[in-house]
Order: C-alpha cells, then structure tokens, then sequence
C-alpha cells in the first residue's frame, strides 16, 4: 500500500480475536504505522511473539500506550475502567481512545471520568467474531463486510471520530454511528438474548440424564449445533455483557419468555394454526437476512458436500 | 457402479428436500433400479419432471407405488396416516414401506395400524437438512456423514431393517437403530426445543418497535442469524413436529424456563460467578461436537472471508 497510514502509532490493549484480527487486518491494509500490544498475561504475550502479532509486544500496558496515536481497549467490559486508570497518566494529548466492548453505555460510564482533557474518546463496537478465542484466533479478514457500530460521546471531537470510521472501513467493515442505548438494545436483540438463550439451551441438554452426552453429539447436526456455536464463546466477555447491559437484556429476556408461553401453550392445546402462522412469519426475516449479505443460504454453510 | 441395485423399484412419496436428496444420492450411489415420485401439488411434480427428478413422475398415489419394493414417505407428519391408507390396497406383499418423519411414536401409531399384513414397516428418520425446501432444494451430498436412525417396529422383519440400513448407508449415512421414545426424547434435545426457541427469538426481534426490522437484518452476524437460519425451515413440518411430540418437547421446555429463569436471575442480582460457571460448562459440549466431525470450527463456517 503506497499510501499513509491512518495512524501512525497504535496500541492494542489486549490480545484476543478482536485486537489480533485487528493487528492482521490493519497489516493487510497498511493503515498503521508501528502496532504495539499489550496482554495481561505472560503466555499470551509469549504467544504474539511467537506469531509475530503486533510490532513490538510491550509487558505493560503504560509502555505499549506511549506516544500511541490510537489505543484500543481489547480487554473484557469488566476490567476497561481499570485499564483506562492505569494508562490515563501517559495518554498523549490528541491521542484516540477507543475499545471493542460488546456494550456501550457501561463502557461509557466507567471508562469516560477515565480519559484526561485533550484525549478523544470515540467508543466502538465491530459485529464479527468467531467461536474461537485467544491471541492465536485472529485473521485479516474477520470484519470484511461486517458492521463496526461507531457510539460517539458528546465530546467526541469529529475529526478523531472520522479517522477512526476510515480504519474500520479500510479493515473491511462497513460503518455506521449510534447511540448507546440504542446500541445497547440492538445488541440485546441480536446477540446478547440469544447468545444467553443458546447457553441455556446447551446446559440444559448437557444435564438430561435420560439423553447421553454422546448422543447430544452425536445427533446435533439436527439443530442444536448452531446453538453451542454461540454458546461456545468467551466465557468471561460474556459475563460481563450480561453483567453490563442488564436492563436491555431483562427487557427481551421478559419478552422472549412471554412468546414462548404462547408458543408452549398452543402446543398443549394442539393449536397448530397458532404455530404455523408463527413459523411462517419468522422466514420472512431470515430472507431478510441472506438477502442483505449477512449469511449465505448455501447448503449446510458448505459445512459438508457441496451442492449439485 | 457395477454392483446390483439394494431395491430394484422405490417409491418417493412426496418430493420435498429429503425426497429429492435421496434420489440424488440413490443415483450417485446406483443404489435403487427405477425411482418413482408422486408430489401432491402438481406445480412440484412439473418441476420435478424439469429437473430429472425421479425416473418417473406419478400423477397419483397409488401409481407411484404400485410394484414397488420400497416405499417412502416424505410428506409432513399429520398426512402420513392419510397416505398410508390410500396405497395400502396396492402395497406388494413382501415390499417395505418407510418414512422420513422428525416424529417416530406418533407415524407409528398413526401409519402403523394402515399397512397391511405380508408388507413390513421400517420408520426412519434421516438427521439432516438445510434452510431449504421443495423439488429443487435436494442434492446428493445431504446425508454425508449425517445419522440416520432407524426405529423398527415389533415385528419389523430383521432383513428388511438391514436392507433399508444398507440403503442408508449408501446414500453417506451413519446409521444407529433407536426405540421411538427414546428418538423422539433426543430429537426433542437436540432438534425440536431448539427449533421453538430459534422461532421464538426471531418472532421477538420482529416484533419490537423501538428496533427496526432492517437493524436486526443488519446486525445479524453478532448472534442471531444462527437462529434465523433454523428459523426458516418448512411450517407445516414444524407444526406437525410440535402437534406430534407435544409430551417430550413440553417436557424439555420446561427444564430450558427452570435453566433461563435462573440465568436472567443471576443477571438480575449481579451474579457473575454463575454465569462464568455457566458459560465454561457449555464450551465443552461444543468441543464434542467438531470432534466428532458433525460440525467445523472453521471462523464463520467459511462464509465470509478464508482465516490466514
């Protein structure tokens, strides 16, 4: 890539898929000068060395945010504002700060009284991710055509806000601005109710003693496959989504409930009018959903043989 | 291939995604002499004579079936019985007649009763499909490693379990042979609950007002569109898997309310060990499953860009 960089210095706070896809990605494209990283723990920095993940990997946080014209927060919610404290006495004036929490008002609460006067703090929230964790999970092309939600504060300033929205573009992902509750309860319907609803379902089967755990296995092509694909992810991200967006989430959880009684209850009474006209509805959207690029309606997701 | 044929004549009755597989697969494996379909809507039988689907394509019931060794029975649960009781005057004594229905207990009881004395009853129950249906939607890689479980009846004849098993096997099936309710206590496991949940969070985000339908379509990737893609698959089949296997599914919900109203419990009070806990219990079930090969890690199942 001939072209300048978008930054000249970033520092990646946290090793995970995120930052790593982020690393790959940002390589991919040219669009930063010198990478720095930072994980909190030796193995995983161990790890980045060994693959070559970011330029310099730094032991602490401070040394990795030096002079860093960007800084992204890769850590879990639960640990952000703890991070942000111990960064914010060397943050350079001018410098971005922006994180990767899958919430968005929490974030904003304790990570914002953190960032001293002449930082910029522009809040975002890239939809990508695979079942895989760990310095070792990411790849360039993660955030291709996925959607990065930009939740600017009120004092963002809109250059800083900008030049973050061309890093994520030139990623791959395609950008849009909103507000964090809004964001909050989008995230709550598309991901963080079913994200909860699919561990749900996975310990429920986990704990069946009349069904094996080999038969689970064994027979989950039929559904419930997709189930423990989410439910697969990093347990300590979500903990503290639910931990952090807990209004929303209650909110759709109440709701869910309350359509699954309907559901429960036309099955108890064999009202199959009931069922069908809701089964049909609900194609709609998946349609909806191959249509807009999000997902392919390939076979089996080219999981197995290909299609004739 | 040069080997004989399993069945010199099958009948498909119904030509739906699993029909329409199975006649691919039959062909790629020359597993059966002369395949006849009969469909009930002669817009499917029309696009099954385009495509070759079928050596011939009946216009009724009865013809389809006549001379046949196997019969097949592709339609949803609820008109199985129906069928059954149209060609049972012209089933040939000796022939076998099976199903494909997500529903063993209920088709055994109901089609059971229909088949006459001297012609043998194999149900069965292929576990495998796609977001798909109809004529067009089959092909012959569907049952590749796939289970399929057979649930012979009192007296099913031994030999022809082993005839209908070997058939399976040639169409790329892993067969394991069940007692009816058992099946339909695992399938309610592993496919029918999760099926209802999936409906049921994709009925919510459709419903809320203060989310657009576009920004669940647009956001699908963090979550959700694992759910819509179960979401899609055929009403009327699903209907009658819930009308069908009320007492297993009503049983299995119940266990998922008792799980969920405990998880939205924890989130409530702030519980975040539960939760961790919680969410590193289901990680191992997932592993099981790539391990047995019924599903891939692979990032995104490959539907977007290819890992490094």
């Amino acid at each position: 890539m001939a072209q300048a960089p978008i930054y000249e210095r970033v520092a990646l706070i946290g090793l995970g898929l995120i930052a790593s896809s982020m690393f790959w990605a940002m390589k991919r494209g040219g669009l930063a000068g010198e990478v720095r990283g930072f994980a909190r723990s030796a193995e995983t920095r161990a790890a980045a060395r060994e693959i070559g993940l970011c330029d310099v990997v730094c032991d602490t946080a401070v040394e990795a945010v030096a002079d860093a014209d960007l800084v992204v927060l890769c850590v879990p919610v639960g640990v952000m504002a703890a991070v942000a404290a111990e960064i914010a006495p060397v943050l350079k004036p001018g410098a971005t700060v922006s994180d990767v929490g899958s919430v968005k008002r929490a974030v904003i609460e304790s990570v914002g009284p953190n960032i001293p006067p002449g930082v910029n703090f522009v809040p975002a929230h890239p939809l990508a991710g695979t079942e895989q964790s760990g310095p070792r999970s990411g790849f360039a092309e993660l955030f291709d055509n996925r959607w990065c939600l930009l939740v600017p504060v009120e004092n963002s300033d809109p250059e800083a806000v900008s030049r973050l929205e061309a890093l994520w573009r030139g990623m791959g992902s395609n950008v849009e601005r909103m507000d964090a509750d809004h964001h909050d309860l989008v995230l709550a319907v598309t991901s963080h109710t079913p994200h909860l609803i699919a561990y749900t379902m996975v310990g429920v089967a986990d704990d069946l003693q009349r069904v094996t755990d080999s038969e689970v296995v064994k027979y989950s092509a039929a559904g419930f496959r997709d189930f423990t694909r989410i439910a697969a992810s990093d347990p300590t991200m979500w903990r503290d989504v639910f931990l952090t967006n807990k209004e929303a989430t209650l909110e759709i959880l109440g709701r869910f409930t309350e359509e699954l009684f309907a559901l429960q209850r036309a099955i108890r009474l064999g009202d199959g009018e009931h069922l069908f006209e809701y089964f049909t509805r609900t194609r709609a959207v998946r349609r909806g959903i191959v249509e807009a690029g999000q997902d392919t309606d390939a076979p089996d997701f080219g999981r197995t043989g290909k299609p004739r």
